[in-house]
């Protein structure tokens, strides 16, 4: 029995302390090679009493525990605040695994962490609660919430929760653009839920083909698999899906082998349109070598529960198909109450919730909104053009030298992102080149506000909206909290840009996204991945990187460990098929 | 990229000879300690083809994945059979793990093994159906079954398989002994989606009780578990939730850890009665030290939505109390489709279905049945008496000599097993010894009829059904295909004891179980162990024999190593509180 306590004890040690103990084991598990990349984040030590309010504490409430709202818990660190989170699920996902989950290439547990595991590490006062906001009364600096328990255990509980600060991270849904039919029969993938769905039914389809009263048409359709949308998550789901087929059940139902077909339909001309063309043809080439049906230009125009209609883009051909399931994946929409909060504060005209440079939602105060929800409103030059000429025109003369610009260039490429995008793109050497380059034909070296206009025209077309992925929203998240974090410091010293505008500086820098590249799995464990530098790389090798990554990019070392043993055992053993 | 194909060659290698790659590895995880007491099964090369009906070939249909259809399917090697295996679950689950899996000690998944994994290494065909028994047609030869996946697959389908030989092993079905109330609001914990229900509801009724908005007495009511029944199953459901609470959930639920009951009732006097009085001792201190409300001889009269009543035995007082979750788990009862059997085969008066001592359904040709859906109706001795007497008796004198009964005594005690259990009780060396304890009065050394009577007379009272365990279904199907195996040469060559009624011998042996011990976890890692000869062992290190049987008696290296893997993520990081 002693010797069983010394066990006991030992598994508290880790508990208490469990990076160094870790480290060892995944070593081993490793060779090493992940340690290098994966952060270090020390432990700290819990405090998770819940305490009453305190009047002189901050109230910050967060709508939602997916990469922004988590990333943004993680990183806030200030002791002046008192932290409720607000989400109808528990815990937080690493979605990029979500495709790995469909096919039992990793388990749905092992890229969950419950959102109370990271809540209990903050030094200030953090609680939870498990339900969904059902409207943001910003008038009253409240939010209206519903719990999202069964509701078997008594029906449903209304509530309100006080803010001073709200931030939402509530995501966004997926979009079924109206077609007819996909709310009702097409699967998602957005939550772990869909993903074990997915799951269950793939094995559905195969036991249910294996009846022997079913005839032979039934059963290929059974195993006609369909994938709307040819992104990163559709292709990644497709190339899954197939290594799953060939890999595992063409063992274990090997009279059905011959019957799975796996169709891929994009409505633009390729898939992976926002990789680089390299990409783009190295992944329809193996698409097609693998035996996916892949099409592109074809959009669906109707789903009914058998049957998936599209229309040709070139021909305008309209074809049916019938299918056993369809993976729906083809973009993100708005969730209502991120609508109807649009409408209330006069954004009813937009399709997405605006924010400004410093996640703040456009015209609001103390609101502030992170990841898929919202997108940046960047402010473009041409708006702000003659505030930016006359700050530089110290003098008030109108009319300004070269050099004059000296002071005010960092704050307006701070400000303006877009102008050191568009320098870069014209290949121009600072700002005074921008300046010449326009004038080139006049050498003059006095500048005016109509020169200046000319100078700065083409700069706004390089706005682009970022792109809505767990990258831009952790950045979001992990820059938002920074400034929750020197918010008394920042605004004693403000460290923004000039405000072009008013007088005085901006309290905080900016967000700047900075791209650390894509990957896009392609199956049969070779990916493709586009780093920064427009660098490419596709194959195997790209594959051990993707596992690197995403092994050291996961939220807890427990996550860390669960992912990396279940590509262990899936490479021993392979993939699960029991339909649980 | 060549590094990555030799990875991926190594890992095609592993997968086709897992057996001493895999043996490395457990090696590294347990120090070497469960090699020892593993069952070593050398893989066999897979044949996965289902090939068309030979018309030499008898048709053995398994209806059922569980303990007793699987060992049966994993131990039949003849290859003059083909099989069809029935089942609305195409897994094999490790049943006795499942209170592990209702609170994440160990994962649903890694307690389950695809009923096609074992089925493609046998030599023979081998198809499986997931699909529900709806009749079997004895007469005909042929079983009805439906299919059981979700419906939006095309509606239910329906079909029949002919048989030659069949084998039922569909087990029992929770038994709630027509209390009112109980189908609708309580769970059971029977099958691993019960397992997973349970644990989503534990973490449901805590994050309801979070809402700012639920009363004192309304959160008090959510965070009250009742279990139902003081069996091996409710016990360590009992002990693993009040881990579960202590270990993990109070550290991340600090303001609700006050509020948590758990309740255990039991309608007889004592928790855990078919185990040794020590363990029953034991095991209640232990509970009320842990703090579980322990209510002994309190039967419970009915179930409302939020509200459980019990009357006590004793003093025939009613109680009700609010609860928050119940777990049923009081005893097993028939399921539909054998009771519509029993009917139809003249058992409908009979309670249980009934097998001879082979396993036969009583009364009928080639119809088997293992495991929890029937019990062995054991053979009394003073049925045969005359018979027995006459078979001793070759002179037909009707006086026998002590000496006679040698050439039988082997044959009586293989034919009644109840005898040899009445001679150990009785401390009675040898049958010889049997026959003069009953006539130590007169010191005759001649028996006739009346003597021999009277001399076993008392033998029948020790026949006692076996109990519904994993261990009995087990045994049983191994024991049957080992029959199956042997058909053609036991057919030949008789091997069974004396027919006493007939002529010649019985072609097997009869089943007999043979009790390798029983577990009980209480909790805290200790276990209560009840081992062959009344051999207890109580406490920590009794939870290690516990883990090494466990891992042992696994029924693949994949669930052997998930489940050790999850014991030991369990013992690093603690359970998961994600609600998933």
């Amino acid at each position: 029995m002693n010797g069983f306590k010394f066990f006991w004890r030992t598994s508290k040690v880790i508990q208490d302390h469990p990076t160094a103990c870790i480290a060892l084991l995944l070593t081993t598990a490793s060779g090493g090679s992940l340690l290098a990349i994966s952060e270090h984040r020390p432990f700290q030590v819990a405090h998770a009493d819940v305490g009453q309010a305190d009047s002189k504490k901050k109230k910050v409430v967060i709508l939602g525990t997916g990469w922004g709202g988590t990333s943004f818990l993680k990183n806030l660190n200030h002791p002046s605040y008192e932290v409720q989170v607000i989400s109808p699920r528990n815990y937080f996902a690493f979605t990029p695994l979500l495709p790995s989950v469909t096919n039992g290439t990793v388990e749905a547990r092992s890229v969950v962490e419950p959102i109370r595991n990271i809540a209990k590490k903050k030094r200030f006062d953090t609680q939870f609660r498990e339900a969904e906001c059902l409207r943001i009364d910003a008038a009253n600096k409240k939010v209206l919430c519903r719990s999202s328990q069964d509701t078997n255990l008594g029906g449903e509980e209304n509530f309100s929760v006080d803010y001073d600060y709200l931030i939402i991270a509530v995501g966004a849904r997926s979009n079924t653009f109206n077609t007819p039919g996909v709310e009702e029969n097409c699967h998602f993938l957005k939550e772990v839920e869909d993903a074990q769905r997915i799951r269950r039914t793939v094995i559905d389809c195969f036991e249910r083909a294996c009846i022997p009263s079913i005839s032979e048409e039934e059963r290929k359709r059974l195993l006609h698999f369909v994938i709307v949308g040819g992104g990163p998550t559709g292709v990644e789901f497709a190339a899954e899906l197939h290594d799953f087929v060939t890999d595992d059940l063409a063992s274990l139902y090997p009279s059905l082998k011959d019957h799975v077909k796996i169709t891929l339909l994009e409505a633009a001309d390729h898939i992976l349109n926002m990789f680089d063309k390299r990409i783009t043809v190295f992944a329809e080439q193996k698409f097609r070598r693998d035996g996916i049906n892949l099409r592109t230009g074809s959009m669906v125009t109707k789903v009914t529960n058998k049957e998936i209609t599209t229309k040709e883009r070139a021909t305008g051909e309209i074809n049916s198909t019938k299918y056993g399931m369809i993976v729906w994946s083809t973009g993100i929409g708005t969730r209502p109450v991120i609508t109807n909060f649009m409408k209330e504060i006069g954004q009813g005209n937009r399709r997405v919730l605006a924010t400004d440079e410093w996640l703040r939602v456009e015209g609001m105060e103390n609101v502030y909104a992170v990841g898929d929800c919202a997108t940046i409103n960047q402010r473009s030059v041409m708006e702000d053009i003659t505030a930016i000429f006359s700050k530089a025109d110290k003098n008030k003369t109108g009319k300004l030298a070269l050099n004059d610009f000296k002071d005010v260039i960092k704050d307006i490429c701070e400000r303006y992102p877009q102008v050191e995008i568009h320098m870069k793109e014209k290949q121009l050497k600072g700002f005074t080149a921008l300046l010449q380059n326009s004038q080139s034909n006049s050498k003059n070296e006095v500048i005016d506000i109509e020169l200046f206009k000319n100078a700065l025209s083409e700069v706004d077309t390089q706005m682009k909206n970022l792109p809505a992925t767990a990258q831009v929203a952790s950045q979001q998240g992990v820059y938002l909290s920074k400034c929750f974090n020197r918010m008394e410091e920042c605004e004693a010293n403000p460290e923004g840009p000039l405000r072009f505008r008013g007088t005085g500086r901006h309290r905080f820098h900016p967000f700047r996204y900075k791209h650390l590249g894509q990957f896009a799995p392609l199956g049969g464990e070779q990916t493709a991945a586009q780093l920064p530098g427009d660098w490419v790389s596709i194959g195997y090798s790209s594959q051990w990187l993707w596992y690197s990554v995403y092994a050291s990019k996961q939220v807890s070392w427990r996550t860390r460990t669960l992912v990396v043993s279940d590509w262990a055992r899936r490479f021993i053993f392979g993939r699960d098929s029991s339909r649980i």
